[in-house]
């Protein structure tokens, strides 16, 4: 059995507790949150604190809060020596207090208050300042179902910024479209279907090899019709700097 | 029975012939396409011609062809007062001869040749010219087992303008991100169930609402962290942009 402290009680925290409480392996020994009103609801399933000074010994301390607040309360943790892993995809693991030992356990998916997600679907990254201790946590991650991979810093700076551009960025597309159907009183979820395939296909096509449209034809007309078409500034250099990307990609 | 001839031999047209063989409403009476040998596989299965004199009566004759060949082909055709439908997503339904009962089958989807797409997902938009029309255009579309809608030309020209943004716009995303993940020796792969959950989120969730990220945070930190990491310029530019674009959105 592992046993785990949780710190902190954002989405990825709320997620993980839920996945590690039907784990046979994992028990959640103790759930820290500086605002316990956020915890409440569980504290007939874990013991839960807004005080690091009743901390007990743990397996594993996860420290799941926002970027920003990392470096901070891993300084006030009173204990050392202890194995203390950050959720973070884009805070470098050296910036834990050195005086426990230090890594990192990423869950690279996007996580949404009250949404159901099924831990299948979320690929772990590990990172371990000691390589003793790469075995429990990658147990740890395996126990949620998913891939893991083990990757250095970089690579995981990487992964990070390629996220925001799948989903964050992504998703910005779907809110211009949205916005441009609803200006011609069309319902945006006629385009539901299209986004799915969208996101199906590149599970066997390289992004490359998927591109299709105006653009990747050098449709020169539609391009021009397509831009006359749109009133607001944003959407228009969106569509300009997205054309030009894609016809550089494929050298049209 | 409805009985129709197919114009055209591209992915569209393909993905329409495969789907109406297996219908029980619908007979593909004639296929003809100026290339032969692209339909020449099927020649057991329909009548096919490269010959437009060789085209008989039908009940509707459907143009799949490219949208820069339409006006031409429809000019060819040597019948009238039949009913004539185009399957692009940006030709008027006017550019049509109008020797013909015009109208457009906008299959609202992605189609890559070779490729599985159960018409269940594609939903097919109509437009008649005669009122009289619409019955008949609205049982063809049916019979593909998805939903159909009728829009007006200016609604049909929102939809395709919203489809370059989730569609070629969200891949060429996918493809920076590609080449992001490519750069540091990690497999673009892992982003895959992200890209899943991405397009998922968004069948229950306004993209208002499902947005997340540094930028709706007003995170400079990391967005000046992301801007760094980027070495290619066209990267950094979509990732200013389309930062700038959710900081307006969401009032950041």
């Amino acid at each position: 059995m592992i046993s785990v402290t949780l710190i902190g009680a954002g989405n990825v925290a709320q997620h993980l507790f839920k996945a590690f409480s039907i784990s046979q392996k994992v028990l959640i020994h103790q759930w820290f949150n500086r605002d316990l009103k956020r915890i409440e609801c569980y504290k007939n399933d874990v013991q839960i604190t807004n005080n690091l000074s009743e901390l007990n010994d743990a397996d594993i301390f996860i420290i799941s809060v926002s970027d920003d607040a990392i470096v901070d309360i891993s300084k006030k943790l009173l204990f050392s020596d202890k194995l203390t892993l950050h959720t973070s995809g884009s805070i470098n693991m050296h910036h834990l207090d050195k005086k426990n030992h230090r890594g990192v356990f990423y869950p690279l998916q996007t996580f949404t208050e009250n949404s159901k997600l099924d831990f299948k679907d979320v690929p772990v990254c590990i990172e371990v300042e000691r390589k003793s201790d790469y075995n429990i946590v990658k147990t740890l991650a395996l126990e949620l179902g998913g891939q893991t991979l083990r990757i250095n810093s970089d690579q995981r700076a990487a992964l990070h910024l390629a996220a925001v551009f799948v989903n964050n960025f992504t998703n910005q597309l779907f809110r211009v479209a949205h916005e441009i159907t609803e200006a011609q009183g069309v319902d945006f979820d006629i385009l539901k279907p299209l986004i799915s395939e969208t996101a199906k296909k590149i599970q066997y096509l390289s992004p490359y090899m998927a591109q299709t449209g105006p653009a990747l034809r050098g449709d020169e007309t539609t391009i021009k019709k397509h831009l006359e078409l749109l009133d607001e500034n944003m959407h228009k250099s969106i569509y300009e700097l997205l054309t030009k990307a894609i016809k550089k990609t494929h050298g049209v």
